[in-house]
Formats: structure tokens, sequence, C-alpha cells
């Protein structure tokens, strides 16, 4: 029945996503607090209480057919000025009404991307290890992902490997920083010379590229790490952002696409982008968590960055004094530790066995290496550290 | 920028949706009072109570980390079981959790079973008159819609010509019941002879033909009139259910598919169509309102039909008054009229200048016809009816 597209995908279905519904089984057998899930981002840390407020705020002050009926595609126009607005305060960009695309998420807002500028074989280039649903929204119409091997030294993008793998058939670079599963952050630097290098592409080639970049993370950034605005490096740049995690709203499905006015037939991209949103089945994105965005914006909420940085200072400093190697991340709650032995997926399952909760690094094309998600709670990484420590002894990493 | 795919959908953007924009353009001129916009299906009828009472509910008694988190992509087990219950309550199914895929509305359902099933070049056939955006769902999984021409003697599906329209090509047979654009609800009667036609050419064929049912309408039905369910006439039949109208939600993109065990592979149907959900970017239906269903349906909660009976009433009377000749409608909230003029669209360019809106028939492909949106206040009914007599009197239906 169903059709050849669909196929690999179900015989791949998703790890992350198999680990999830694994914890879930475990957590029944051995109680929750007995099994380390460190498989999904799954925000711990709860949405800020401005979120409840303002629900509260929007039931009790706005109409019914208004807070939950059609909108525009695009969103709602306050909804949308007040994100201009707040974007163009923090970045000194100056975005307006018709910039703001509201979407089902990043994962939607990449979806509705692509399908406005991709044609069939069309390359997308992104930089591994990547999250690996980009290969899936490619896909999906009908594009090509084109991969660019990691670099293990520091997990920066390698410029010189996309210099030579942009070619005629490039269409868009997706980027993804503050970075999963890494948490590396892209610098000022890094954009600058990534945009010289598009620059002088689509002279080369006589042809637009887009620069994609992804930002579910950019609001998750540590010791004051400045995460630099990309619109302003590169003209053809289209944002996909995601209140997922700066508002700890992943179920909600709520975010939007900036397409800048110095974006290529901008004005175009962005009826086409509507359009997309519309006849891929969002319509819009939700209502009710526009409105309450729009309010949290202007109480400027904030979820609690300090939890997340307590974590990533606990588990790294831990797994650092089990013998494990891994890059201190400055940005998103990913932890990207080197596997012990080359085949990591073996590493992961041997994890498992202590009920360690890891994604292997293969999931995001970096293989030897693993994820883990540290949006859980803090004792959960307390409790989970003497797993570690067996599992540590067990590779010969410390003394038994 | 934009792809060949897109730029037909960029030309002809949808009409419906500019008039939408059109009425706002209006409204600002004229006052919203002295626009009679009846054009989109925007519910008037304002959520009931209990969606108010759920969320204050969830947010006082439902963890944050919960209620706003991942959870399967598939929705939460608890909300997909109690609508498997309530389904099997009302309509005498045997539905399980297993049944139910919660989905970012109807529209959204409608893709995710689309790209689940169909094949570059597969045909999708459904009946004039019709929702416009199925030809774009269809296209976007390279698709083919085949349509089969309106019966207008009182709008029932055309099963002769379904019968000669089906070919080894045809994939899924679509439908709309209680009917956008006509308010017609088909019979059982009706289904029974469409299941037979499908199970004689699926022989004739050897091959599986989905009847996708799409009822975002299901719940308004009026003079008791009954709304089969299509699962107890057919085997291969996947639903498309969204509460846009029942619950008055639509701008929350709230709905699920029905894959019953009856349906051909129904497991694999259904682990592929909970990957196409993530991977076109829904990731999961909305995670606030899935709960906010959860308890609407123990609540028991409908919207004011009886308000919605009132318009159909008074604007069916009125314009029959005025010697406009429409079928009466059994369900939905529009009303189908007949043009007095073959160019219904220069009708509807004449009714604007009385500022009714109206959407031209040919939007549906079944011109000669106009769509009338009744779910509005039953005020504007009342102010617009000296606007339709003198509409009238251009046309010579009534006196001077």
């Amino acid at each position: 029945m169903i059709s050849t597209k669909m196929k690999p995908l179900v015989e791949n279905n998703s790890v992350i996503r198999e680990m999830f519904e694994e914890g879930k089984r475990l957590a029944a057998i051995y109680g929750s607090e007995n099994v380390y899930d460190f498989s999904l981002g799954n925000p711990n840390v709860p949405a800020p209480e401005a979120v409840k407020e303002s629900i509260l705020e929007i039931l009790e002050k706005e109409e019914s057919t208004f807070v939950h009926g059609y909108m525009s595609n695009a969103g709602y126009e306050d909804v949308r000025e007040t994100i201009a607005d707040s974007l163009n305060v923090r970045f000194g960009t100056s975005f307006g009404v018709n910039n703001i695309l509201m979407t089902v998420g990043a994962a939607s807002g990449l979806n509705v991307i692509l399908k406005t500028i991709l044609e069939p074989e069309d390359e997308v280039i992104t930089f591994a290890p990547y999250f690996v649903e980009y290969g899936n929204y490619v896909h999906n119409y009908d594009g090509k992902l084109v991969v660019i091997p990691p670099n293990t030294v520091d997990f920066q993008p390698n410029l010189e490997e996309l210099a030579k793998k942009i070619t005629a058939k490039t269409k868009a670079v997706l980027i993804n920083t503050p970075n999963n599963p890494t948490g590396v952050v892209y610098s000022g630097e890094t954009l600058k010379q990534m945009a010289e290098i598009l620059r002088q592409k689509e002279k080369e080639f006589q042809r637009d590229i887009v620069l994609i970049s992804d930002e579910p993370y950019r609001e998750l950034a540590y010791d004051g790490v400045e995460v630099p605005y990309v619109t302003q490096y590169y003209e053809n740049t289209v944002i996909c952002y995601s209140y997922s995690k700066s508002l700890s709203l992943p179920g909600e499905r709520i975010g939007y696409l900036v397409i800048p006015d110095e974006c290529k037939d901008s004005k175009e991209v962005f009826t086409a982008a509507t359009i997309a949103n519309r006849v891929l089945g969002s319509v819009n994105a939700p209502s009710l968590m526009q409105r309450v965005i729009k309010r949290c914006i202007e109480k400027g909420a904030t979820v609690n960055l300090a939890a997340y940085d307590r974590n990533r200072n606990l588990l790294y400093e831990g797994l650092k004094a089990c013998g494990f190697f891994c890059v201190r991340p400055e940005g998103a709650f990913y932890l990207f530790m080197k596997s012990p032995i080359a085949d990591e997926k073996e590493f992961c399952n041997q994890a498992a066995k202590h009920r360690l909760l890891l994604v292997s690094g293969s999931s995001f094309a970096c293989p030897g290496y693993v994820r883990i998600a540290y949006c859980v709670s803090y004792e959960q990484i307390e409790r989970s550290m003497t797993a570690f420590q067996s599992l540590a002894k067990e590779y010969g990493l410390m003394g038994g």
C-alpha cells in the first residue's frame, strides 16, 4: 500500500524516536528514575511562567473566534510585527511584517522554504554532523542532500570543502548554529568567510544560492558567547526559527521563517512560502500559540538557561573525570562525545545495558561519536554518573 | 528563485484567500458591519466554553513539560484512546489507539495520507464541486487529480462516472461529506454503492483503492440527517477529521486520521503515515490542543449548531424570496447558489459592488454557481438581505 518513497523511511525509522519509545519501555520496567535517557531533545526545563500567564490573559481578554480562528496564512500581523521589532532591536536588522512568516515549528519552516525553492535534483549542502531529518526534508522535494564530512578537531564547518562541493546544481546551504549535535556556535568570522565563498560561487555559476539557517537553539548559548545573526552576513539568507527550545514549547509547533528584503526576489519568495505553508497542510501556525508568543516577547520571557548551564557543567566535568573525550559545548543542550571504540553503535548498546540511552553519531553522519542530550533533570545527570563510571571502566578509561 | 512547481500556485493564488484579504480591506474602508463577507469558512460561532475550561484545567493540573512537550509523533496515547472510544460508542466501530493519528488539522492529515500512499502519476478521483486545495495536495506528491463533473441536479456523487473514471492508475477516491461547497450529505445507500464499485474495480485492476473521507463538517448536519461513518461501508477507508468546525478551532490546526485495522496493510500504513507526519514538518499535532480535545470529548462539548441552523434557514429563505435558486444544504455551513448568469465570476464582481463577497463556483470546478459561507453572524445575514435584493433586481429576479 505505501509509496516507494516512503518505504526506506519505514525501514529505517528514526533511531532517535525508537530510543524515545525504548526509554518509555525501560522506564515502565525499572522506574523512570533508574533509566538515564539522554536520547531526545525534549526540554526538561519547563516553559517560563509567562506562557501560562499569557494564555490566561488571552482567554480573559481576547475573543474566542479571534484567538482560535483563521488569520492570514502567514500569521497574525501584530504577532509578526512584534517578532520583527524584537529582532531589529537585538540584531540591528530592519525587518517588517512582510519578512516574518509564522510556521508549525522549524521543521515545518524548513519544509516550507525547501518546497518554495527546490527543483528536483537540486543540491542542498550541509555539514556533518547534522540532524538526520534534513535528508528527509530535502528528499520530500526530490532534492539531494550533499554532506560535507565532519571536522572532528573542533566541529567548525569545513569551508574549504564547502567551496569544493558547490556545483551548478547547488541551490542552498543549510547550517545549524548553535549546533545539534555538537553544541558548537559558528563565529562571525566563520559566517563572513562562508558568505564570501557563497557570493563568489553565485557569480561563478550564475545562480542564486540560499543560506538556510536552522536556529532553534539561538537563545541557548553559554559563557556569554555571541550567536551572530546570519542575515547580517549574507543577503540570500532565510532563517528558520522555533520556540521549541527557547520557550520549552516543542510539542506546540510554533516558529517562524525570516525572509529578508535583501533576499533575491524577496516578495515573490515570501508569497510562495506562504502558499507552501498553506498547501503542505499547515494552513497557518497554531493560533493561540502565536498570540502567546507575542505576549511572551513583550514580557521578555526566557527559559531558565542557568539550569541547562548547570547540567552542561556537571555532565562535561563528570564525563571528563571518567576519561571520556568531548568538545565543551558552547550552545544548545547536547554534548558530542567520542566513543572509546570505533564502532559507536556497539558502544551505545553497551551503554544501554547500564540504562544509559545515548544516540549514535552515525545518525548524524559522524560515526565514532555519541550524542548526549542534557535537557534532562540535574538529578538524572547526578544519578547517571555511576553508570557512566562503570561504562568507562569497561573500556579501561578509569581504574576499576 | 522559486521552484517551477510553485510558480503556477503563486500566479493563481487562492481566490478565497484573496477575498479574505479583500474583505479586510473593504472593512477598513466601510466598517466591518457594512461588508457582507461570505467568502471564508472561518466559523463565527465561538468555541464552546469547554475549550476555555479545559485549557484552564490543564494549566492548573498538568505539568508544563508534559503539556507543551514532545510526545509520540502519532500523538498522546490517552488522547487517541479517548477519540477511539468516542467513535466506537457513536458509530459501532472498534478502533484502538493504533488506528488514530493526531494531525495538524485535516489539511495536514490529507497531505500525510497522500504522501504515504501516492506514487508519481497515480490518480486520485474526486467529485466536483470540490475544495480547490485537493489539487494542490495531490500535486505535492506528483499525483494527478481526476475530477468527475458535477451532478447539478442534486449534487450527489455521480457513481456511473466514477465507475468509468477508475483506471489501473487510480490509487484513491477522495470524498467530502457533509460537502464543501454544496452542503450535501452522502447517504448510506450512496456509500454502499460506491463501496461496491470500488471493490469491483480493485478486483478488475488487481490494485488497492483507498477511499479517503475528508470530514471536517461531520458534526454539522441539520434536521436530524444521519452522516454515515464511511469505514462501516468500505474496508480501505482512511478518515481525515478536524476540530476546526466542530469545536470552532480552525486556527489551532488540530485533527486526526483514522486508519482502521480493516485497511490493507493497516499497521504499515499507520507507521508510514506517522513518519510522513514527522518528515513533512508537523512532527506532531499541537500538544496543548491535543489535551484540550481529550477533555472536550469527556465533557461532551459541541459548538452551537442551532446558530448555524438559524443562519441556514434565514439565508436560504431570504435568497429564495429574492428569486435565487439553491439546493437546501443538509450539512456544513455553505450554501451553493446558482448564478443568474452563466459567467458566475461576473456575477461575483457585481455582488462585490454591493459589498457581498461570494466565491465563484469555478474555484470548485463548478462554474455557474457561487458559494455563500453562512458561518457569519445572524445580523450579517439580516443586514445583507437588502444587498441581495438589490442584486436580484439587477438581474430581473424580483420586481424593482
